[in-house]
């Protein structure tokens, strides 16, 4: 057999009409607003009507830090969800959607790979069903608004030097990260500094990951901080009331997305806040719901679980009162051979020694889920260049490690590629063993929740930041924001602070260079490190060579 | 009966699924791609199985001078299909999508009004099926890509002041309109004065409106003029390489979208460029695929018959091969007044005077329509306060320029409002005496071009520039752009350039202030006076009142 693409994969796929799918949850065809024939939003009536559902089992798939070599997180998740519906488990997939400028700069990505995907990978890599649009238009109303309120007298007396609430564009864009505006003279406002971050940045989406209903999701909304006046208290996007039209342009947008596997199963494709200075999870009303309508939801979270699965459990399950049963950390032996000190153009040659060496990495995660109460497996997502020497190290130790590791061949065989994962997860989840609680209580001040993180899950020595940063974390404490979660925001190939450092390094010390409310998402972001949120195209950017041919196909997207 | 609202009636409205609308003009199920319930695209399958088919009537729908008395020119064209699918024909509508951003400002429009709309009202003001936010992405990716190539050491050697190309954005933004990018340093790219326009300003959506293939929008994309060099030869989005990604952002944008009217007719709403730096009519692609599907096709034009209905002509018809078999010249008694001299605040009062003196532009329109060797009626679109006097001057008048006047109650009373005017439509188009010929050949001269516009059309007495325009005009007839048809952008109030002289003005004077050449979609853009290309919002903006209610519905929207 000739080797495939993803996308020959994904175009060779024979795709059931949405109905169908939803059919297997239950969903009647009342209860789909299609786009297309293969896509459909999950109605609003319906989301309300299984409120009082019965609850599936959620399980979480996280990874290993991540390397260039990658780990297949989304590809086991697609697997993991196709393993389940082949052992007779009712199960969707829950992911993120893709944003559209990056694909234009480097060549998009398959939502899964190999013969684990979800299709239509064209559109999803496209205009999918407009919620990204959605969510550029709200922000960018309420720009608009707060420029336009300056301009008619500023009745809430902003000090136009802290406007904090940019533009965003789905676009990547350099030109714009840093901008004068209205320029040109008294009918177009008061010149001031600003910019644009790309939308996958804004606030507003990670608030439609986490809303739970449109009522929290315009009341979120209001809550959100765009400028301070002199005196220093803030003003709200309620103050200048943008929420309700904001709310009235996100209203379809905050429905789920049905598409499908490859294998014709249910799969919600929803949101796509950053893994950095957002959660990095699908939303939570495409979780929620489907947990009402499947036995089992399979998720997935960004970066690695230091910061993906820990933002999981500490924003995302918290604010949603989601409780996971299970947790599958993936890894490959090409990334632990690089968490072991391997270059990526050596990852050809079997190396046992690097797979110990870089094992610790995975050990690192294993210990650190296990703080969330919830029981781990590992899946190893084999790789054709994989020996039987490697993989047999990896499981030696983590077996070491009290937990089994469980090699899937999904990229190559689909689900049937994942039956014994699946099998475990079952196990594992009908085993009740779960215990789940976060990381830190709500009541915990907020820099030490920041040291919990940073100790307990980075196995820092420290955290440090100027004394403006803890002044900034009091002043929130003292205005009532003391309760948030914390949202880390740094590097996700170390556990430390710089990305050069993999495998399992400890007692690093963790800089903390600036802190961020989002009111509205309802976190602390604490960002260390350098976080780009308006990336550049490259010097040939993927756009030059993406067009359709004779046949009507996208050519260079993938 | 209570008086019930534009909304309240279009809520109401009984919608066929949209499968059942398709069905009426032969479309199967498989050929529509869904956009919800009630909402579909046309596929490209079926737009290139039915180009052979024969071709329907096809009927502009146009209208005097507009005044904030308020025509109802779309209200019309809505009432005419209706009437004609009462009398036994298989009628569809093509009109234009509407504009986002405004919405925020003042309250936003239905498509049409009273028991002449189309459906869904509520959609069709907010994001529609997304053709919009692809304009949108597809001219912003231009954009980026432009800046990008200069950053990365601009091998196209482009003038960095003398970059055209522009950014977009749906959304009434004054401080966007002039701005400085790339601040902040190296990485940043090199500092810049440029602005924003609102979307439907965009060359991409009067080519999108022009296309008559994927490929033909290929092309025309490719030819945009983006920048120029220091020896003012230009740089095109072909040489920018983006022009194959742009048509894969709008593929499915150019599918025309179907929806019904409140008598669940068949309506086309695809498209939206200006109308006055563009030519302000609904998409080719959507009007020769309706008239590949219905007996009669009903399009409108944008603003006045002196733009929009000479645009339609000279421009759409033109280019596309159209060959308009009627024109519906659309009056009220209201607007005939004020044209007579009336100000707003009197328009309740019986005046046949006003009307008398208001008359000649009806009847100057009547003439410059005849030049384009089409047969007109006029439909009196009628308003509740019109007396019998007032609506007898009108006929009276109409008649003694010999053509009938014909009352229509659409808003009122639907298709049975229009049947008299649907008949006689069928009687113009049916005998056969359309003749159309555009008012001025290809080969003529760029400066006569215009002359013959004002002259002819205006009726003015002379037209007026700066050596440098005509130097210019000259300069595109040496490049070749010299068979180009002419869109003129002037004030839509008056057949002169001061929007305050009303009624049927002769003699004026036309001065050119500004010539810009729209490349890709294939006209000279002849700018006279002032034109706002992004609009801002307004003290109170409708924003601010916009939200959902208890029960889920839109509030302050309309």
């Amino acid at each position: 057999m000739a080797h495939q693409t993803d996308i020959e994969i994904a175009r060779a796929a024979h795709k059931l009409p949405i109905q169908e799918i939803g059919a297997k949850l239950g969903i009647g065809a009342e209860d789909l607003v299609p786009y297309g024939h293969d896509k459909a939003k999950v109605s609003q009536r319906l989301i309300e009507s299984v409120r009082n559902h019965a609850t599936g089992k959620l399980i979480l798939v996280t990874a290993i830090n991540p390397t260039p070599a990658g780990e297949g997180k989304t590809t086991t998740t697609v697997g993991l969800g196709d393993g389940l519906n082949r052992i007779g488990q009712r199960a969707a997939v829950c992911i993120r959607e893709a944003s559209l400028g990056p694909n234009f700069g480097m060549k998009g990505g398959a939502a899964g790979g190999g013969h684990a995907q979800i299709v239509p990978m064209e559109d999803m890599n496209l205009h999918f069903t407009g919620d990204f649009h959605a969510i550029t238009s709200a922000h960018n109303l309420l720009s608009a608004m707060i420029d336009n309120h300056i301009y008619w007298g500023n009745g809430l007396e902003i000090d136009q030097r802290r406007v904090v609430w940019r533009r965003v564009l789905d676009m990547n864009d350099r030109a714009l990260r840093d901008t004068v505006t209205s320029l040109g003279g008294v009918s177009n406002g008061f010149p001031r500094q600003t910019g644009f971050d790309i939308t996958v940045a804004s606030e507003v989406m990670a608030i439609l990951c986490l809303a739970t209903s449109l009522g929290d999701l315009e009341r979120r909304l209001g809550d959100m901080i765009v400028a301070y006046r002199r005196d220093k208290s803030p003003v709200t996007a309620r103050d200048i009331k943008a929420d309700g039209a904001m709310t009235v342009l996100l209203k379809d947008a905050l429905q789920p997305n049905l598409v499908q596997t490859l294998e014709n199963n249910p799969a919600f494709v929803h949101g796509g806040p950053f893994a950095n200075i957002a959660h990095g999870c699908n939303s939570v009303m495409a979780t929620t719901t489907a947990l009402k309508l499947a036995d089992y939801v399979v998720t997935e979270a960004g970066f690695g679980a230091d910061l993906g699965a820990e933002k999981f459990m500490d924003i995302k399950c918290r604010k949603a009162g989601l409780s996971p049963d299970a947790v599958v950390l993936v890894a490959t032996c090409r990334a632990i051979k690089m968490n072991g000190g391997v270059a990526k153009d050596d990852l050809g040659q079997e190396n046992v020694a690097a797979i110990e060496a870089g094992c610790p990495n995975v050990g690192r995660h294993i210990a650190n889920l296990a703080q969330f109460g919830v029981p781990v497996v590992v899946a190893i997502n084999h790789f054709l260049g994989d020996t039987e020497a490697e993989l047999a190290a990896v499981k030696a130790y983590v077996a070491e490690q009290g937990v089994e590791a469980i090699l899937c061949t999904h990229w190559a065989q689909g689900g049937a590629g994942t039956e014994a994962l699946a099998r475990k997860v079952v196990e594992m989840a009908e085993g009740g063993t779960a215990q789940f609680a976060p990381l830190y209580p709500d009541e915990m001040p907020l820099w030490e929740k920041i040291e919990t993180i940073a100790t307990r899950i980075y196995h820092a020595g420290e955290v440090t930041a100027d004394k403006s940063v803890r002044a900034q974390l009091a002043a929130w404490e003292a205005e009532g924001h003391g309760h948030l979660p914390i949202c880390m925001a740094k590097t996700q190939y170390s556990f430390s602070t710089d990305p050069a450092r993999r495998g399992a390094p400890s007692g690093h010390s963790v800089p903390v260079r600036e802190v961020r409310l989002a009111a509205g998402a309802g976190f602390i972001v604490v960002i260390c490190g350098e976080i780009m949120t308006m990336p550049g195209l490259p010097r040939v950017p993927s756009a030059e060579s993406i067009r359709l041919n004779a046949e009507g196909l996208i050519e260079g997207l993938f």
